[in-house]
């Protein structure tokens, strides 16, 4: 490792936000034409430069008079005036309003001379060049005067507003066509690490590569909180390349990012980076996670550095830069989307540092909100959309009690729960089932898991295949699947039964402990140990691979296809959706179980609902699966 | 007018909004780039393709061994492994773990063949080629599999997803760089009248042209709601032009909006067009407003028309057509947006009309939320940005008493009552103090009439000149104004006392009765007909226009400007400004005055704070003002 700056101590998250805040992001006021204003903050007071309207406007069609001329007037006593023209809006009068004589007028034309007040049609009969007023009027009568709705000096919008459709159409009012907006701060995002990979590029896993989250990630979120993003070319650890382009971004930039690796090496470049060409103000925050952040200025531009695992890179993303960005954009601090939950269980912490602690919510049966933690270690991208929001947890806390009552930060305030939260089984024909619901989330941590969950009480639902059935919940509905051995095409070790796997030399692949499909195939074997007069245990140790065990329900069948094995757990569509072999064990049942406090919940009565009009549907689409 | 079709009742609400909803808006599926795709919904089921991380991966810096290797060890009996090789982030490994061996590794490496774990480095020490481990590790220790993440064949994102930073994360770990995302429907907006004109380009007001409020104002109301709007050239009422654009828009779009005039006219030919090319299927709704509203289809596309004023086009637009193009883009509606508030003043109704009724919210001293109605007439665009939501009054509801508890249904879910509300003169300098608060709203209704709604309670505070005190209010601040006499540069009739204004025969530029400078005009009148023993009446008699009275401070100057009159009543400010001549007649004060009850509130305690820091500074850069 290079030498680092001594920093002594991680700073406190007060020390980091003031630091950022410190760091000057203002970009210049630009002018947008009207068309693409929406959205923008106003840099400045706008006074009206003309009257709205510009004209003394008819507000009604009718009969433009001097109201004098109808004084005294009623449906029995009707004044007669002389009809002497006619305004149609968008024209110039070309009659003055004499005494005792009427003007035709539209709604929004101009008011003749001499004319002061409109009569409504209804009001009048007209005989020939006679027109007879049936009321009377005041002056102004159904005349909106120039300048009624905004006259020129007046002040219309000041500066900080947010322009919406309805700003717009004070704009438009006015004849603004080019609007002073505050400029949007730019955002340059460098992404680093010699094992990262752009979205859309060939991935070579041998070589460890991964695909780059954190650039479109911190991308849209910069986008999101009124910055304009710019992505910059990939950087290895490489110094001078990596030096070359840090400084073209702090050249081009208001504010730079560093955000990808979790490689000490790429760190320790951009650190190096930093200390040659900048000055490095902040190393370290007492958060976590968050500890590896770096504030700092490069060259002209401000510099903040991201931990590299993406549910850390936004997190610090949200907490730390991203109100600095809006403020430089003048763009106001979203409504409050914090909202109170109970914690689903207890947590205990002993780090002394403020731990941002991702939750997901559930509403339970009586409506209030639960969050549990959604923690699936370092580096997973699935927390990101697994998680509703954030619990803010002091560093002097060392335990939450199950049930005690939390402040969740929202990831954004229209952020709500899901309407149902499942958990269980990975299964195919489900997974298409929840296309039918709105909004649900369903957790696939297989079958032992989402029992277990659902005996917690957390979850709405659980979807188990071949599991213990131990647990207090009503059955929503039920199928079969067909399982067996995945193979490659043609089946070319010949195998047709449990038995051809222990007793031929196959590479096997298996399922993880969780799933339902692992269970079942243990059971079949206990069944043939029994038949056979040994032990389970014998048969699995005969079998190559059996503890070889992959996440989900593919996950054999795709070991199989690569050509690193011979045959692995898996189901018939499975098989036939990636063209391979099948030989068939059997089928298993799945259930889905409702946690029984909730069948009443909407989300749960209307996966019941699809359950029954749709299931029927989407298992004849599956090869295998059976009502 | 041409002949309509007969609709002999208006329809429902309900009616309205189900002829809108059975209009087909759904465009079809497109593909966006993943640095695009924010905000955008997402189509259809999105599964793993491939696993996340695609290898087993280190998530520690430290050495990959084979976890039975370490077993026993610990710090004082540590395990010597040999130290083979060293394998990096982003490199494939090249070397294979044996029994007793161990290959340096970094975070996020490839584990090589053989090892099973990862011991931390901070758990080890080095010797030459062998690393002393110093802990017993279990198999998969700091060892991330492949697919832990995500495996693939999981399902990761539903359709109706809607993309944010965190969907956009998962899908930059999957590598999907082309999203499938649901069309924006494609809403073309057709402006109509003769009388409108483009905001940027040349208006003739005496010609009676309006700038077009509602084309910039709908469309950006319907990107809001997602929808992609195409502004099609203005038409006006010519019905072959009015044909040609229509039916063009209708080749292009899903969804043809027409708005923009009221005059009846242009409504006339619209309807006409429609009735030849399309099918009109509701012809008014029973809405104040929205009386004129057109639901049908024109040619292929679906077709509505909204009213003229732009209130009545943008509320209507809000609760009728807002929600289809939401629907048809699959928008999820956004998060309720209502809230509680109380009448700020009684209202009465007889129309038997669901009524929309625009209201502004003010925060009394309690903390609650006042509801005022803001009424500015049809027309006023104004009343766009002083409304903050909307009250549906339903058709039978008669009456609402002062302090009744109604509903407000936000503009959208971000809207807040503004800091402070003030009401009253309209100062420029008061102006330019406005823009040191954040969101302040100031209605420039003059000093009688602020003071007459400070006194009923509803705003936070009044600007008054010259004007009658009997109010019980806190004086926040006060400042001198210079008034008098706005001429034409250089004086040419030489006036130079307000008694040369009731001599000479100049024609003048008044104020309306509601402005503090009018009553501060009349009394020096009144102190000059004493000087002379005669009646004020009799000298205003003599002035030449005393009547004309104009909206706000700048108006009778630009009169005067426009060559329009001799003489106007305005602010030595005003003069300089407009480069006119100035003849002075006196200061007067301008008092700012809280109501008393809400001193305690913190928008008007930031007002104080400003009339105290600021206020120096804008009275030196106006001329002719004072503290």
């Amino acid at each position: 490792m290079s030498e680092r700056k001594e920093f002594r101590d991680l700073a406190s998250p007060e020390a980091a936000r003031e630091a950022i805040a410190d760091l000057d992001l203002v970009p210049a006021t630009e002018s947008v034409p009207l068309a693409e204003a929406r959205g923008r903050v106003l840099a400045e007071r706008l006074d009206a430069d003309l009257d709205v309207p510009g004209f003394d406007r008819a507000s009604m069609d009718g009969y433009a008079v001097r109201a004098r001329d109808t004084f005294g007037a009623d449906e029995t006593d009707p004044n007669p005036l002389e009809l002497t023209g006619v305004v149609h809006a968008g024209e110039e009068p070309d009659t003055e309003v004499s005494e005792d004589e009427a003007v035709e007028i539209s709604t929004g034309a101009v008011m003749p001379p001499g004319a002061d007040a409109v009569v409504m049609v209804e009001r009048t009969r007209e005989q020939g060049d006679t027109v007879l007023v049936q009321t009377a009027l005041a002056p102004g009568d159904h005349v909106m005067t120039a300048g009624a709705d905004i006259a020129a000096g007046e002040r219309a919008l000041g500066p900080g507003t947010k322009l919406t459709p309805r700003e717009i159409g004070l704009l438009s009012a006015l004849g603004v066509d080019s609007v002073p907006v505050r400029g949007k701060p730019k955002v340059g995002i460098v992404s680093t690490g010699d094992e990262l990979v752009r979205p859309g590029e060939q991935l070579n896993s041998d070589a460890g590569q991964i695909y780059d989250v954190n650039s479109y990630t911190i991308a849209s979120a910069v986008a999101e909180a009124g910055g304009n993003a710019e992505m910059y070319p990939h950087a290895g650890d490489d110094y001078d390349e990596m030096e070359s382009i840090l400084r073209q971004a702090a050249d081009e930039c208001d504010l730079v990012l560093s955000s990808g690796s979790t490689s000490a090496s790429a760190v320790d470049v951009i650190y190096q980076v930093i200390e040659d060409r900048g000055e490095l103000l902040l190393h370290g925050v007492s958060v976590k996670p968050g500890k590896p952040m770096l504030v700092g200025r490069l060259e002209n531009s401000a510099y903040v550095g991201l931990p590299g695992y993406p549910v850390s890179a936004l997190t610090i993303f949200r907490t730390f830069v991203a109100p600095a960005i809006r403020r430089a954009a003048g763009v106001p601090e979203p409504t409050s989307a914090t909202i109170e939950a109970k914690m689903a269980a207890e947590e205990r912490y002993s780090e002394g540092r403020t731990r941002m602690l991702p939750v997901g919510l559930v509403e339970n049966a009586t409506g209030e909100l639960l969050a549990y933690t959604v923690d699936k270690g370092s580096g997973a991208t699935t927390s990101l959309v697994e998680a509703d929001g954030v619990v803010e947890v002091h560093a002097d806390t060392s335990y939450i009690a199950d049930g005690e009552s939390v402040e969740v930060e929202l990831f954004s305030a229209d952020v709500r729960a899901p309407t149902v939260l499942g958990v269980g089984e990975d299964d195919p024909a489900f997974a298409r089932l929840l296309d039918e619901l709105e909004r649900p989330r369903y957790l696939g941590v297989g079958s032992r898991e989402g029992l277990r969950r659902l005996r917690d009480g957390v979850p709405d639902f659980a979807v188990a295949s071949a599991g213990d059935r131990d647990v207090d919940a009503d059955e929503l509905g039920t199928f079969e699947r067909e399982w067996g051995l995945v193979v490659p095409a043609g089946n070319p070790d010949e195998l047709s039964s449990l038995a051809d796997l222990v007793e031929t030399d196959v590479r096997f692949v298996n399922r993880s402990t969780d799933s339902g499909l692992r269970t079942t195939l243990s059971n079949a074997l206990a069944d043939l140990a029994e038949e056979r007069d040994t032990t389970r245990h014998e048969l699995v140790e005969a079998i190559d691979g059996f503890e070889m065990a992959t996440k989900a329900h593919e996950s054999p069948a795709r070991r199989v296809a690569a050509g690193k094995a011979d045959a692995g757990v898996g189901l018939r569509a499975t098989a036939e959706k990636l063209e391979l072999g099948f030989v068939s064990l059997g089928t298993e049942q799945v259930q889905v179980l409702a946690n029984s406090e909730r069948t009443e919940k909407t989300g749960v009565q209307e996966l019941e609902t699809v359950l029954e009009s749709k299931l029927d549907a989407v298992l004849a689409d599956l090869p295998g699966y059976n009502r």
